[in-house]
């Protein structure tokens, strides 16, 4: 097989983008439809920007499902393990509405659906060993038996030195009982050696404790975490360091159209910066500029920049 | 209260259209949004005709429902008992894929959805007794507490001398077991006074037991029907009298975009020919020439004729 | 096959009677094990008169299941149609707590048990055809797939002519929704041509409305029964019939250990009189005879009496 | 608040033993009831020989619940944090079955049981922490919310320094999926101080890949255990410590009425034995004497011996 930089697990959805913007849902009446998802934007990010990327999926065998890997494929994303549900669960919806750029909102359809279904029996433990790192998605853990599929992975991947990266990825939908996230995510994130999110998803993390970024880091770093990067959204965003370091990133000023996608760009960028053995610094930079190209375009997937867009934003922004 | 010809009772949902048509749904890529579901298109299409209509029904409190009830309202239906779900649950879902005018398929989106958690509490019995008639649809009997809410509803009309019109509206999902189908639905048609649905439609009620029209109808002029409709597509439909009249009707030819709606806008003529006392074989043209009106444009509940245009085809295909 | 006079249809279960009685359940340390449950009683209680009896029932895959259809067997009731569950669904149990004759109780296990788990695959039609008569039990109407069973046997009784008889025997364990008990024990009711049960259970039927005996049998009388048998405890029961007799029955004084099993004795006293062709007022003298004897013995089932043992107490109390 | 020597937390059930016993369950007439369930067992065990014991679990609002609470309480168990459970879920059931010392089995009724809905509401942290020693039991690890409970409490216990003992108590029953019963296992496994199993159990919590004993002690001396405990039935058990060294412990032979409840009397004598400060040998000792007198006795609750008993054995056995 060949070597992999990275694969993501968790779901793929697609996003119907309202057409007609400004206003709310109730009077859009024309959606363009998207591959989305934070594990497939991420995996599509980190394709587009040329690392070699596979991802581990459930879809549902249907015209959405076939979509998806259609469309997976032609970015370049390895889809073996994209597995088909066979009881008649759905590919997740998100609807989005776009009131103003700082009034987005999103209309989920999560009830049942094939991701959440995904099983350690749908993929080899082998696969997962021809990766250099493995990115798990909060999402994933909110329900059985995707959340089992995510311990097993993590679980394979610390086993064969296999890198583990922690994206936060916190949706309140489809998760049961309040308890239950705090308690899941956190076994996960003192597992993994990277941990990503925002300042509100590592409070959901630490089960609201209202703890500071100092606090969260100091924390974590009694486990297996060497790097934790907590975003701040406009006030940028801070990586963390075992050894003790502290290295801000800003965010970059660009014509929002919407803030969806942020999350997802921002991890592409950082993710490939590091592969590319890029300091840091340069990758909080290639994250943000990731990110602030998104969210100025209509999609979360499509949207996706290319190395040299990012590479001329900072140097522009910077000059 | 006014005085309402008709309150349907069941599913209204949101129809996704495909806007690029010829292809499979995994090449199309926008779609416009449009009310769908069978009592609703029914309540929609009458309206537009001239009836006083009302309709009872759960939808999502979120903006698929609003606009739904906005607009339900906009067509002239009393949405008064349009209920909202306050569990979370959501209206249903249908994308249509035209892959040609013969080969039409959708893709349904039904899982935990609010309109078959109607209850009998979220309605008043009084309200079914301001109305003529009554039309309750069979996908609402696929589950409880809706499937209740259709024998109560029912027995109240029929307490009340209520004419109750059982359209089968036979859909796959949602029914959990095979045998409930005929159970539920052949005791719903027993009370029923007019029963409509196509020949396969019949099969479904009667546990596919390969009755001909007239073994059918015999079996239901046992109990209470009077008046019952078996339609058989481009071969048109036949009615049948409980004193033993069959009045057969044709189907109209025009350019077929897509065969979604056909059924929903059929029952809104006939229905309204018969309000207005026009004879049982005008009444099947008026159902013929909306359905044929219908299927030659987009959508299935915006695409509702105006009798001047029913009125207009069948002139003109007679004449 | 041989024609049997009675089937009947519904749980049979497991009842641990104390052995220390009146006193708490929670100073009771020992137990004793019994065949129960409404519609099995009764088949044992007509089997040990002397029927021709079946029963048709789904319990556990396990010693409890075993010992159910051992006992049954025993007593002469055939069990062709005692289908085991593969499900690992349980024997539903029942713990009796006896503080006075005046304070029982029980506490019920009915969590996914095997009996509302019947279907209309566990029987063939035919074997229904087969008997006289039918009994169903307004239990098994509580949850699918058994209320379907019972849905379908009785429309299979009706169109063969064979006899429906319901007992309405109403456990508020199981029941779902309020509105489900009224609704489906209704339909039933209707289509039954005995119906017995307590004032109570009358109460349920109705939706409770607070009929009148009268008013409730005068409603009924518009569908199927031709006999109502309504019973008020220690003040006796009354049957009516379509032509408008009424005939009251008293009870008989002796002396009470217990009231489980009242019901189900009284059934099968006075449906064995009823295919002896013994007159309303006998059959009434024969079930409040039998009911008589149970209550003052510790089991509902085997404490069931034999003709002469009824026929012993009537004359006693008579002469 | 008083300082506990153990708080023990997972089910507490209500054992039904065969009266009358060598011969197949169907046969068995009578029962006598006990407080049974792993956790609520030790508990009982340990505050028998003197220990200071408190329990966290959830039983039933009814008389079996009741029955439950009283025993503990004159046990001498500390029944503050039993909480009743409101949604009408019931206590746990065991019938069993002696049909020869050899061959004995068990019948459970466990859907829907009060104590798999413990949650991390029902109790108070402060009070873990009042503990010298926190006991979990496996089966509390079968299904969610008494899963997260489980997580919750330990992670409590772990950063107040209180000990965590793990139990494996392995019961196939309630699991749901294969992979779920490993997963969350080990995750407790490698959080405890002290592991206790039979070599079954440990296979269970290893995924069945046929470790050796110093195999399955390498893996989680990796992690936090320091002491664990493996049970080899009538071959005796071993003690392995984090130092590296091996005590075998040998079982005493005695009548054996039936096998239930060896376990939980062995972890009773064991904890015992380390809380009074004697040697690993020693403790190993006190467990095998304390599981040869239950096994020889009718229940495995109300059987618990004294400390002079289990001293008393000692001494016959190896005078």
């Amino acid at each position: 097989m060949t070597k992999l930089d990275l694969i993501t697990l968790g779901r793929a959805a697609v996003d119907f983008n309202a057409n007609e913007i400004n206003r709310p849902m109730e009077e859009t009446m024309t959606f363009t439809k998207y591959v989305g998802g934070s594990p497939a934007n991420v995996a599509i990010g980190t394709a587009k920007l040329g690392l070699n990327v596979g991802m581990i999926s459930r879809v549902s065998s249907d015209q959405h499902g076939n979509f998806v890997v259609d469309y997976m494929d032609r970015a370049g994303v390895d889809t073996k393990y994209f597995k088909r549900d066979t009881e008649g669960r759905k590919t997740g919806l998100t609807f989005t509405e776009i009131k103003s750029p700082e009034e987005c909102s999103i209309l989920m359809y999560r009830d049942n659906v094939a991701d959440l279904y995904l099983s350690v029996d749908d993929f080899d433990d082998d696969y997962i060993t021809t990766a250099d790192s493995l990115l798990v998605s909060g999402t994933a853990l909110s329900q059985s038996p995707s959340r089992e599929a995510v311990f097993h992975a993590v679980d394979v991947a610390k086993r064969h030195g296999v890198e583990v990266i922690f994206e936060l990825d916190y949706r309140p939908y489809t998760w049961k009982r309040e308890e239950e996230k705090s308690i899941y995510m956190m076994e996960i994130a003192k597992k993994a050696d990277i941990v990503l999110g925002t300042r509100d998803e590592f409070d959901v993390l630490e089960g609201d404790k209202g703890l500071s970024d100092d606090e969260s880091v100091k924390h974590l770093f009694n486990h297996s975490p060497k790097l934790i990067v907590i975003k701040h959204g406009v006030k940028g965003s801070k990586a963390f360091t075992r050894e003790g370091e502290m290295i801000e990133g800003k965010a970059y000023k660009t014509e929002v159209l919407k803030t969806f996608g942020a999350g997802d760009s921002f991890a592409s960028g950082f993710i490939y910066a590091m592969k590319k053995e890029k300091s840091i610094e340069d990758a909080l930079k290639y994250g943000s500029a990731a990110a602030s190209i998104v969210v100025s375009k209509h999609s979360s997937s499509e949207a996706m920049p290319t190395v040299s867009e990012i590479e001329e934003l900072i140097k522009t922004h910077e000059g």
